[in-house]
């Protein structure tokens, strides 16, 4: 995990937000690496579960909503964490996980002196207008569906969509987490992918078996096998008191087994909640039975920086070559990688043909360039950022027009014209279907 | 505007967040269509200003970041606007747009009984941690380029750039306006396409032109032209004390000429500051002359939300056809329509066919599918998205494996054959280089 940590801030991968003031606990900012990688893993997400389908719909709503919404949704009364304090250090903890936390420093056996549990909310809250009295207060959202549940009448009309359908956001969510840890895992602002299908009532059990699958089927395309994803059912003591069946999606990272996505079935509690709170009706009828009913929900809500942390976790490894060179490669899916394409001069007489190149894969690809160096060692370079493709310009491709590219993970060198090498990459860069 | 604000809510575009709760002010959310407008906006800035060239870094910095940035940029001091309230009404104004308010509805006389003017500051606080100190204080922040600025060190030295070259982002920012206006103009809560680009001080005028002109001609790829669009140059007492220039971008809206960009030389005032406030080095040694210097920045900061509005007003028109029947239709660039390609089938029969023809388009573009309606009444609602390009399958289709594509401006159609579709439409919906 260290590896992995260092790697990050020394790449551009992810480091500590505010850096030069000390950082921020629970906030961290992405790199130019990091960025492209959360942006081509919201593109895949997005274009399987709203683009790639006729049934869903997308949207992007606001993260301050009217704060009626967190009453209706129970977050205001119970969205919180027990805490205790430790009198004599002064250090704040989650009554729920003091398995393991430092000792005291400031007690000679080093064993805290703690307070009762005391339930400490969540939500971040902010004051919208001049003034901050009580019925200013505004939260930024700890989960990004609310607004999925509230928008429901309006997008399902103005789409013209009827039931079974879902909608589907990607958005920033906050939580004041007491201790934020395992690197990004545990972080105060985060990025959730969220979808809502509507369903008749008889038919959510179906519809839950299949949001289960095809989430499963999407992790598989990130390359995550039975070895380090798992289907953890909840058992009914975990159940929220109107589901019928939610199973968490694990990934098995260095410190454990952690939930990266959720499949919920929430039933009608959301849709009830916010008819109760705002006197609007959220029923459907249907148009041939004229049977009036408030749809049944089953939600898959996915951690984006959960999920390009596993990434990273799974892609991460050293290899002893034949020569007994060890390198560090990061096994990203070639579709997912941040630079997907690598232009190499062999040397730096030949950059103008190899920058032309460059420029022109562009258009099409995320390219870098890199003429500094031998070419072994830029090989690793790209190695270690997960870049899948390495184009090599040498002293022949000024005459036979050819590049020779070379496989990230088996290293394996392939002679390719310049006319075909933009499909060649087409082919083994698009995202699964 | 009424007829736009009301097509925006209409179709799915842009609506209220919360609406069911009665709205709150100054935040919108993105429906179905609007949601895509916004993507297809946002990756055309990340295409031209990040991936599509090797000068410049990509980042994704949190929301919230340390609150000692916001005392070295100034917005801590001096971020606000002068307000004023009514005490008879109690409604609060800023003290600067009091130009055309609406009457007093508490006084006799219609005029407002206005307090002396307060400086308000227009930055969201919210508190991080478990109390509610003053130590614990964080702000939203108000806009996105301070951390490329606290990041500058970090993403020069993992990406080996050297200088000149830009760090950018896009994301959220929030600011406490008083009198949110305008539809989306002026939101409590919006996004900002910012970059922030590092010269020697020697090179500032220059590149200060280079991003003018690389800006006007991005907005004139969004189809703004002279007519719509233009520079206004700071005046001289506009200017902040350290800026050799200031330029806005503005767009002719019904409610006037207004600022959607800006362009800026920032001097070396931002590294200064948190080179000063955080005890930290900021400058640049050039390895050829040895020369230390602090680096030059030239700003270009688009608002994200304001452009798509721009691009709203600027497409939708009513024109009245041939035969004296009018339709509503909007002039979306086609490379930023959130619908690319409509597949409707002439009859409902022929529905097996069209569906698989959508579903194969669907792996490349955003498509929608439509059976409902005469082919008339289809076109018309795909007019009124902004669809760029209606293919209708029809008898023919069958057997002779062709497609009929209709244009939305010209409303001119076209006979395709289907293996040639693809690639058709590839080229007509491309991104400008």
């Amino acid at each position: 995990m260290d590896e992995l940590v260092s790697l990050c801030a020394r790449r551009g991968f992810i480091f500590q937000s505010s850096e030069i003031y000390g950082g921020i606990n629970g906030f961290w900012d992405y790199g130019p690496l990091g960025v492209e990688l959360k942006q081509n893993l919201k593109a895949f997400w997005w274009q399987r579960m709203v683009r790639g389908r006729d049934d869903v719909e997308g949207v992007d709503t606001s993260i301050v909503a009217h704060p009626r919404t967190w009453e209706a949704s129970g977050h205001v009364e119970h969205f919180s964490d027990p805490m205790v304090d430790c009198r004599a250090c002064k250090k704040r903890f989650r009554a729920d996980q003091l398995d393991g936390v430092e000792r005291c420093s400031a007690s000679k056996t080093g064993e805290h002196d703690l307070t009762e549990a005391k339930q400490f909310n969540l939500m971040l809250r902010t004051f919208i207008g001049a003034s901050e009295e009580a019925a200013n207060v505004a939260y930024l959202r700890p989960e990004t569906c609310q607004s999925l549940f509230t928008d429901f009448k309006r997008v399902r009309e103005a789409a013209r969509q009827k039931i079974p359908f879902g909608m589907a956001q990607i958005g920033k969510a906050f939580r004041n987490e007491i201790n934020p840890r395992n690197f990004t895992f545990r972080s105060r602002e985060f990025e959730q992918a969220e979808l809502e299908f509507f369903v008749h009532p008889s038919e959510r059990e179906r519809w839950f078996e299949y949001w289960l699958g095809e989430r499963r089927r999407w992790h598989a395309d990130l390359g995550f096998g039975d070895d380090v994803l798992r289907i953890r059912p909840h058992d009914s003591d975990e159940l929220a008191h109107y589901a019928n069946a939610a199973s968490d999606l694990e990934f098995l990272f260095p410190f454990g087994w952690q939930e990266i996505e959720g499949v919920h079935d929430r039933g009608d509690w959301d849709l009830t909640r916010h008819t109760e709170f705002a006197g609007k009706e959220l029923t459907i009828t249907d148009e041939e039975t004229k049977e009036r009913y408030t749809p049944m929900v089953v939600e898959t809500s996915v951690g984006i920086e959960r999920t390009c942390l596993a990434l990273l976790c799974n892609g991460l490894c050293e290899e002893t070559l034949e020569g007994g060179e060890t390198r560090t490669v990061l096994r990203l899916p070639a579709f997912l990688a941040p630079v997907q394409v690598a232009v190499l001069p062999l040397s730096k007489k030949l950059s103008e043909s190899a920058r032309r190149l460059a420029g022109d894969l562009r258009r099409r690809f995320p390219v870098f360039y890199d003429e500094a160096g031998n070419i072994g060692r830029r090989y690793r370079r790209q190695d270690e950022a997960g870049t899948p493709f390495c184009v090599t310009w040498d002293f022949d491709s000024e005459s036979d027009a050819a590049v020779t590219v070379r496989e990230r993970d088996s290293m394996t060198q392939e002679r390719i014209g310049v006319d075909a090498l933009r499909a060649w990459l087409t082919d083994r860069l698009e995202m699964p279907a």
